[in-house]
C-alpha cells in the first residue's frame, strides 16, 4: 500500500496519463502521429532530477514534463497540450485511491474468510450472550462471529461503492470548460484507465467524492474497532474465552504466564481512531473556493497515504488475529454456567404459567429460587427440583429439558443461511 | 421532519410494530386469533400516561405496553411475546431514519430542480472562472451551477444508499438468537413495513449502518457548504455578481442600501458544521460491547433529530436561495473584462507561435503587453493592435477573434448533456 | 443549566447590558441623566411580543428594544446609542457561558467530593491492577479513585481557565473601532458584569475564545468517559467488584437477579461522545470572514445549550454514581487471589537472586512453579514451599512475607498526600 | 521539529531518564555507587542494533537496555531497577512534547513579531471593515492586524498552559504503586528534567493531559486559518488589497501577470484542517481501560509528530507571509471609497437629527441620496451638498467633516495600547 504513494508510482501514473492523452490527441490529429509511440519508447524520469527542476520552476508538473523531455526529446513538447496541471494531478490521485481500494478489498476479503472459517468451526460452541456486559442468554461463538461477518460484508459493499465514487478521470483544461482540449481526449483516457469520465469538473475533480471515500474508510475502521473490542473483552483475565495467538518465543511478562496481553487488538483500536481522524478534514475539503483552491492538497498529502496505509495494515492484522485466535470453548461453557442457570429463569416462568400457575405465583416461585442461586446456594436446576411448588408441576425430566442449551440454538442454521448463504 | 421525532410518532411506530408482530404470530398460531384485530380496533396511548408509568417501572417499552393494555384489555397480554425491547426500539429508529431520508430526498430534489432551472437560464451567461480566488479563464454561470447539480445528484444517490443501509427490521429476541420467537415473524413485519430483514442482529441492529447514514448526511452538508460559500463570495461587495433575494421590507442596514448581507448562506455554512458534527459520535457508536450496551442511545437521541432536522431545514433554505438568487450578468461581464483581457494571453501566444514566431519571442511579446495591461495602461487587445511585432502577423480581425468569448463556451452543450441529459 | 439558555434569561441579560451601558453613558454625559434609572424602574419585556416584532423587522435586537420601549417610554430611545447588535449578543453569550461554567464547576466539585470520600473509605482496599485488561500487580481501590480525583482536579483547573477565556465584554460598535461609542462605556459595563474588557474585537468577540471553551468541555467529557468505562468494567458479570446503586424497585430483568446493568455509566459514555462532538464545529467557527460573518451563530445556538446541558447532567449523574457506588471488597480480594499469587512471581525471583541463585536458575525455578499455578495445580505459595530448590533458600516465613500485600501499599500515603494534600 | 521525533532523539531521552534514575538510586543506596558514572562515560546505542534485538525479544525497552549494556558492560544491569517500561516511554513522550511546545512557542513569537511590526506600519492605513463580506465602516489595516496579534497572544498563553499540562514525569513502577521503586527517585528525575512529578499515575501518565495538549494545537491551527483566510480574501482579484510576496523568479502563470495565487495561505488552510484532525483521536485516547491499555500508542505515533511538525511548519510559513506581505494602501483606500461614501450615511442621519430634523425625515433624506449613490449617480457627499433639505442645515464644511475618516480612527491608540502595551 505504501508503494502506491511513493513518488515513483505517482510520476509513473502521470506519465501514463500524459501518454494516453497524447494517443487520444493523435487519433484526433491534434498533435503529430508518433508522439505517443516515441514517449512509450523513450520516456523515463528520475525523482531526484524532478525535485531539482521543481526547486527552480516551483511547479511540479512542469518539472516532471521537463525531465521527461530530457529523455524523449523533441516529441515531448506535444505532451500536455491544452491540459491543466489538475487534469494530471487529480486523475492520478483517483488512480491511487482506486488502487488503494483494491488492496483494501483484499484485506477485507481476508477478514471475511477468517471470520467464515472460524464461525463454522464454532457454529455450535455455546457461549453466554451479554448485554451491558452482564450475562443475558446463551448464544454460540459462531453466531457472534457471524455478526461480524455480516458487518464486514456491508463494509465490503461500502468500499466497492467508495471505489466507484473516486474512479473518475478529468481532462478538461483550466476551469473545466474544454476550451483548449477536446472532450473526446478525456473519454479516451478514462476508458483506457478503467475510469468513468467526470461529468463536469471545475478545474478539479469535485472533493465530495473523496469525502465519501474517506468517510467510508472511517466506517470500516469503526467496524474493526468493534471486533477488536470484542477480542479484548474475551481475553481479559476474568473472562479468558479467547486469546490472541502467542508465538512460542513471545513473552508478555518474564515470570507471569497469564500475562498475555491483547496488544494486537489494542493496537487495532488505536488505528481505528487514526483512520477515523481522516474523515473530518476530508469533509472540510469539499467547500473549495470558486473553481478551485489548493487547500485540499496538504490535507490529501497527509490523509491519502496515512488513512489507507493504516487501514490496510489494520485489516491484515485483524485477519491474522481471527485466523489464529485461540478459542477456549470450555471456558465459554463454564462462564455460561457460572450463574447457576439463572439465564433460564424466564423459560421456567413460562413453563409454570403453561402448567396453569398464575403469572404472579410463577414469578414469585422463580424469583425465590433465583435469589438463592444468586447467593451461591446452588444451581437453579437443583433448587427447582427440590422446590415442592415446582416439582408438583414439572418433573425432573421436564425441568432438565428447560435447561437444554439447544433450545437457544435451534435457529442458528437460519442465521448462518442468511449470513453465509449456507449453514 | 421534527414530527418524525415526536413521542407520538415514536409510540405510533411501536404500536404498528407490535401489532404486525401479533399478526405474524397469529398466522403461525403462536397466539390466539383475533389479538391483532382487537389491538387495531381499540389500541390507543397517551404520552403523559406512558411517562407516568415509566417513572414507576423505569422501562419505556413496558410502560408503553401497560398503557396500551389499558385500552385494549385482555388481548394485549399477547403482544410482544418472545420479543425484546430492542426489537421494537431499533426497528422503530430505522423506520424514523427511513422517513427522515425520504424527506431529505424531497429537499435534495428541490435543490436539484432549482439548480437545473437556473443553470439553463444562465447556460451561456459569461462569468470569470477563478482558481485560488484569482481570475483564470471564462466559464458560464450555467456551467458553474451544473457542477453543483452534478454534486447534488451524487448526494442524492448517496442518500438513497444510506436509506437502504438503515431500512432493516429486527425481531430476533434477546441476543438475537430467535430462542423465543420464530424468524418468520421478523420476515412478516419487515415486509409489511417495507424493510429488509436484518440478517443477523446481536440484540441490537448493528450500528455500522447508522454510522454510514450519518456519515452520508455529513457529506451532503459539506456540499451545501460549497454552494453556500460560492454565493457568499459572489455577493461580497467587490464582486456582487449574485445576491440572495431580499424581500421588500427586509433591511440589512437602515441607511446603507448596499448592506444586503448573505445571511442565509452564512447560516447554511454554520448548519453544515452542525450536521457534520454528528459523524464522529455516530462512528464512535459502532463498537458496542459484546451483544450490546446502551451507550449509543443518548447519542442517537441527540444526533437523530438534530442532524436530520438541521439538514432538512438547510436543504429547503438552500433550495429557496437558488430559486430566488438575484443574478447580475452585467456585473459578471464587467468583472470578466476588468483585467483587460489578460485571460486571453495564452491564446495570443499560441497564435503567434502558429504564425511562425518562436515560443521564446512570442512569450516576450505577449508578456510585454500583458504587463502594460496589468498596470492599467490599456486593454490587452488595444495594445496588441498597436504593437508592430504583433500587427505584422495578426490582423485586427484575427486578434479580435482571439478575444472571442464563445471560444470558451463551445463545449458547454457537451457538459450540459452529461449533467442534465439534455442541453 | 437549561434555564441559562431560555429566551427569558437571554433577554434579561440583554436588558442588563443595555442598562449598564446607559449608566456608563450618563456618567460621561453622552445621554441625559435619568435614562438608566427610568429603565431600571419600568423596563420589562415579553418573549412573545419580541417574537412578534421580530417577524416584522427581521432583527432580534431591534425587536427587543422596541418591546422594551413599549414599557419604558421616551427614555428608551437613548438605549443602545452607538452600539452594534454584536455588542449585546456577544457579551450576552459570554455571560451565559460564564454562568454555565460556574454550574459545571459545581458539578465537578460534586464529583471530586464523592471521589475523595470513597477514596479514603477504600484507601487500603486491595484490588488487582490491570494492564491490557490482564491482571498485573495489586493496588488499592482508593488509589484507583485517587487517579480519577487527580484527573478531575485538572479538569477543574482547565474549566476555570476556560471560564476566564470567555469572561470578556465588548461594547465597541460596528467593526470594533469605537467610532460612535467611548471605550470607557465598555470598561464600565465589563466591570459591572464581572468581565474583562475585550482588548480588541472585530465586530464580534473573537471565536478562538469559544473554541478553547468547548475544547475544554470535550476534555472533561473524555475524563468522564474514563471513569464511566472503569465502572462498566468493574460491574461486568465476571468481575463484579463494584456496581451502580440499584434502588429497591428498580429491575434489570424480571427474573434474573444478576441482571443489574450499568446503564448510568453506559449513558455517560454516550453523553461523552455527544459533548465531544461540539469541539470540531467550535474550531471551525474561528475563521470568520473579515470583521465577522454570522456562520458561527447557528453553530452556537446548537452547541451552546447542548454541550453545557449534557455535560452538567453528566457530571451530576457521575457524582451520584460514585456517591452510591456499591463496592465489593471481598470480590476484589478473591479476584486478586484468583491467579494463585502469580503476580508475586517477580518478587520471588528477586529474593532467590538475593539468596545467591543465578538469575537464570531463579527464573527457571519460578517459571516452573508459575506454570503449575497457571494450570490450576495449586497456589504459587504452596508450590514454592514444597519445591526443595526454593525451600532450601527461603523459609516458609520468608516466602509468606513475599506474598504480603502490604508490600504493594507502602507508598499509598505518599500518593494520597500528593493527590488530596492529606493521607 | 522532526528531529525531536527521530529514533535517535527518543533513545537519547530514554538513556537520560535511565541514567538519572540510576543517579537517584545511588543517592539512596539502592544500587551501587558508580553505576550512573559508568553509564555516562560509556553508554551508547545504535538504532539498527536496537531494532535487531527488538525483532527477537519483541520489547522495545528491553532491546534498548540490551544494546546499552553491550557498551556499558556489567554496571548496566542495575539500570531500570524496579521501573516499568511506561516510566521511560511516557516520561520520554512528555519530554518530546515539551520540546515541541518550545519550538512552537518560537513559531508563535515569530508570528507575533511580524504582526506587531506590520500593525504599527499600518496603524493608520485606512481600509474598509466588512461584516458578512459586505462593506461596513472604516477601520485601519493596523487594527485588523492587532486583532490577530491579540489572538496569537492568547494562543501563546494557551500553549504555555498546554506545555505545563504535559511537563510531568512518572517513575512509579507497574500500576503506579511504587512497590519496587522509591518515590524519591521520581522526584529526583523530574527535577533534573525540569518536569513536575506526576501526582499519581496508573501505570501510564494520564492521557487527559495529552488530550488538552492536542486540543490546544487545534485551537492554534484554527487561529492560523482565520489569518490565512483573511489574506486569501485580500488577495482575490476583485479586492487585491494585499498579496503574498512573490519572488522574482516565481510564476503563477506564464503570461498572465495578475495570476499570483495565495498558495501559501491556501496551504495553511489545509494544514489547519490536518492539525485539527489530531484533536478527536487525542480525546478518544483518554478512556484507557483500567490501569492502562496500549491503544493510545499507535494514535500518538501518528499525531505526535504529525500535529507538531505540521503546526511548526505552518507557524513559520505564516510568519513569513506576514513579514513579507505586500500591502496596497492605495487599493484599500479606493475600495473604501468605491461605495461613494455610503458608509457615512448613519453619521449624516445623526447630524441631521442634532440639527433638529425629526428622525423620520432625516432617514428619508439620507436614504434618498444613498439610493442615488448606490445607483452610481454620484458620491454621497456631492449629492448631499446639492440637496437643499441638507444644505440648509449642514454647510459644505460640516458635511465634509462628517466624511472625515479620522473620526473612525480616534480610538486606534487605545486599541493599540491595550493590545501591544504601547501605541
Amino acid at each position: 500500500m505504501a508503494a502506491i504513494w511513493e513518488p515513483e508510482s505517482r510520476f509513473g501514473i502521470w506519465l501514463e496519463i500524459e501518454t494516453l492523452a497524447a494517443e487520444g490527441m493523435e487519433k484526433l490529429d491534434i498533435i503529430p502521429q508518433g508522439v505517443s509511440a516515441a514517449v512509450r519508447e523513450r520516456a523515463a524520469f528520475e525523482v531526484e532530477r524532478i525535485d531539482e527542476i521543481e526547486r527552480e520552476v516551483k511547479h511540479d508538473v512542469i518539472a516532471f514534463l521537463t525531465n521527461v523531455a530530457e529523455h524523449v526529446g523533441e516529441e515531448a513538447r506535444f505532451l500536455h497540450k491544452g491540459m491543466t496541471s489538475s487534469d494530471v494531478l487529480d486523475t492520478c490521485l483517483n488512480v491511487q485511491l482506486v488502487r488503494a481500494a483494491d488492496l483494501l478489498l483484499t484485506g477485507i476479503d481476508r477478514v471475511l474468510a477468517a471470520l467464515e472459517k472460524r464461525a463454522f468451526e464454532h457454529k455450535l460452541t455455546p457461549t453466554i450472550g451479554r448485554s451491558h456486559g452482564i450475562h443475558a442468554e446463551p448464544t454460540t461463538f459462531g453466531v457472534k462471529l457471524a455478526t461480524f461477518h455480516a458487518e464486514f460484508q456491508r463494509c465490503r459493499a461500502r468500499l466497492v461503492a467508495a471505489r466507484e465514487e473516486v474512479a473518475t478521470c478529468a481532462i478538461s483544461g483550466a476551469v473545466g470548460t474544454f476550451a483548449n482540449i477536446d472532450p473526446r481526449i478525456e473519454e479516451y483516457v478514462a476508458e483506457k484507465l478503467g475510469l468513468e469520465v467526470e461529468p463536469v469538473s471545475t478545474q478539479v475533480i469535485p472533493r465530495d467524492r473523496h469525502a465519501m471515500y474517506f468517510a467510508t474508510l472511517g466506517v470500516i475502521a469503526s467496524s474493526i474497532e468493534r471486533l477488536a473490542t470484542e477480542v479484548r473483552h474475551l481475553q481479559r483475565t476474568e473472562v479468558l474465552e479467547a486469546e490472541e495467538f502467542f508465538s512460542a518465543g513471545q513473552k508478555g511478562s518474564s515470570a507471569m504466564p497469564h500475562k498475555r496481553n491483547p496488544v494486537l487488538t489494542e493496537n487495532l483500536t488505536g488505528l481505528a481512531r487514526l483512520v477515523r481522524s481522516a474523515v473530518t478534514p476530508a469533509l472540510e475539503n469539499v467547500a473549495l473556493w470558486h473553481e478551485r483552491d489548493i487547500s485540499h492538497s496538504s490535507v490529501e498529502r497527509g490523509i491519502g497515504p496515512d488513512a489507507t496505509v493504516h487501514l490496510d495494515f489494520a485489516l491484515h492484522r485483524l485477519g491474522g488475529v481471527i485466523e489464529n485466535l485461540v478459542v477456549y470453548p470450555e471456558n465459554m461453557l463454564s462462564t455460561l454456567e457460572s450463574m447457576g442457570g439463572l439465564h433460564n429463569s424466564q423459560r421456567i416462568l413460562l413453563a409454570l404459567v403453561e402448567k396453569g400457575v398464575s403469572r404472579e405465583d410463577s414469578y414469585r416461585i422463580v424469583q425465590r429460587n433465583a435469589m438463592k442461586t444468586w447467593k451461591k446456594e446452588g444451581p437453579l436446576l437443583d433448587l427447582l427440583k427440590k422446590d415442592p411448588e415446582v416439582s408438583e408441576r414439572l418433573s425432573d425430566d421436564e425441568l432438565e429439558a428447560l435447561f437444554d442449551l439447544d433450545y437457544h440454538f435451534k435457529h442458528v442454521d437460519t442465521i448462518f443461511q442468511r449470513v453465509f448463504g449456507k449453514s
